[in-house]
């Protein structure tokens, strides 16, 4: 019997956990991912970490930036620059299909998940990647120069600007899927990839009803496992150290591991951060420490793989 | 004083002597482009007659297809049909960036002429391009399968089948832009391009108000003039020749002229055809007969010139 798994992922770390998960489970695995950072350019909707996830799985990711597909060109982003259009958020030829064809597919009357769910097949995906919500939710950070849209952020101010707080534009109004939710109820364990816990986990999260969603599945006794994306005090990419701190939060393993105090039953840290297992199991979480490291596809498989025996037991 | 000569064009042939008017009376040239070929692949507003144009005057065309950029690359198209998008309609990656950039605009709330307008500027080009009316105009052709949209049969089924009706869909809501209106009006000369004249110069003609236009024209001694498509008895390029016989007229330049009687007061035929002077100016027009074939740039500018020594003379 396919045991189900659920992931919660945002872009590039949750992307490789998800690949190496991938690998265990099959179409077993079912992940979640943050729809905040999702925008749209040139009118074609971008959904970075649904598409991150996607190429990971499929395949097909870019390996030194993480985001993008391999060997792409940028024949028509060069194009676009003629015509005056901002190009500081650069799409590849080949990247650009899945967001013409996803544009196309919604505007015409698609449901985003079940768009989402066509093209991933069309990929020969056998997971299933669901973004949080089919209703639209922005993240939107506030810097010193206000309040900026989080690609604005990310991207063309490379994450320099210290963030001074967060907000998700439309989180009230929005719901998670029926998949999210048929996803949930019916899941084995769950597993909170190594992503930024306050960007791509939190706006996950924070999709009202997906807590309880969560907490439903722990009442029937499924664990939730989560894995650290902070790795001696440093995010392995992107911003989660620098804005952990500023938001007053501590940039560390067991920092991370208070965020989801009450949610999480096992807790993953890397083995630089072994010291810290006492501080995160203080939290009434068991501590599993291990190379967290996904530098290659073998290391994707065998951190995921001490996982999925930790909560598919 | 600028000259202002107004050109209808449809696409390869059309786009042509634009570029030789272009060349001879540069932004005094305003070309009223056929929009009824206009259709939307993957979500995006693809306007074939306006960007062959376009390219044409912009020094980027595809020489031998005439339709596209010079050396484009089909890195998206591949792409799309792993997502399973029809692909017999191939769009470039860099001619891909011009159905981008509009269809965002005009979606943004951008009015198509002032759209494409601004796409042209961005391109260098000093000459107008504008769209026959901001009013969506389809032409569709009947066969023995049906009615079919015209790049169906055009490009799909390579204008094989026989063409039994015409119909321009929305064209009775339609109505010429702002800026036609404008051009027909203060022109010195109008000169109607070798274009097909049922499916390309016919629905700009079509337009309500666009005859009025040139009539109005015509009634303040504004000459036109018109280049016959069909050389030989047969069209240089695409499916005139058999459609004009089809729909009970005769594949001729003489045949071409009878649709243009009461319109044009000079008619430029081919040399091969001199035979047909007699008959053309039997409707009332003068017959011009020179060499009409634009094989290279310097045909085009001779042609032009000639074209432009009769009518602005």
């Amino acid at each position: 019997m396919t045991r189900h798994l659920v992931a919660l992922a945002g872009g590039v770390g949750g992307a490789k956990l998800a690949e190496g998960l991938a690998a265990h489970c099959g179409d077993g695995l079912e992940v979640i991912v943050n729809t905040g950072d999702d925008c749209v350019r040139h009118g074609l909707l971008v959904m970075p970490d649904h598409d991150t996830v996607l190429y990971n799985l499929a395949g097909l990711e870019q390996a030194v930036f993480g985001w993008g597909i391999e060997g792409d060109t940028f024949a028509t982003m060069d194009q676009l620059a003629a015509y005056g259009e901002e190009t500081w958020f650069r799409l590849g030829d080949r990247d650009l299909a899945l967001h013409i064809a996803r544009t196309a597919r919604v505007r015409a009357g698609g449901r985003l998940t079940e768009v989402c769910l066509g093209l991933q097949a069309a990929l020969g995906v056998a997971s299933r990647i669901l973004p949080m919500s089919d209703d639209p939710v922005a993240t939107e950070v506030r810097t010193a120069d206000g309040w900026l849209e989080f690609q604005e952020y990310f991207v063309h101010r490379r994450q320099e600007p210290d963030v001074l707080e967060l907000r998700f534009a439309g989180m009230t109004a929005a719901a998670p899927s029926p998949e999210v939710v048929a996803a949930l109820d019916r899941a084995d364990a769950i597993v909170v990839c190594p992503s930024n816990p306050l960007v791509s986990v939190g706006p996950i999260l924070a999709v009202p009803g997906m807590r309880d969603g969560v907490d439903r599945a722990r009442a029937r006794g499924v664990p939730v496992a989560a894995v650290s994306p902070i790795v001696g005090g440093r995010a392995l990419k992107g911003p989660a150290d620098r804005m952990l701190v500023g938001l007053g939060h501590e940039a560390s393993a067991a920092g991370v591991a208070r965020l989801y105090a009450g949610m999480v039953d096992v807790f993953v840290i890397d083995a630089v951060d072994e010291g810290e297992a006492a501080a995160v199991e203080a939290l009434g979480m068991r501590a599993v420490v291990t190379d967290t490291i996904m530098g290659d596809d073998a290391s994707r498989a065998r951190l995921a793989g001490e996982i999925v025996a930790e909560v598919l037991a």
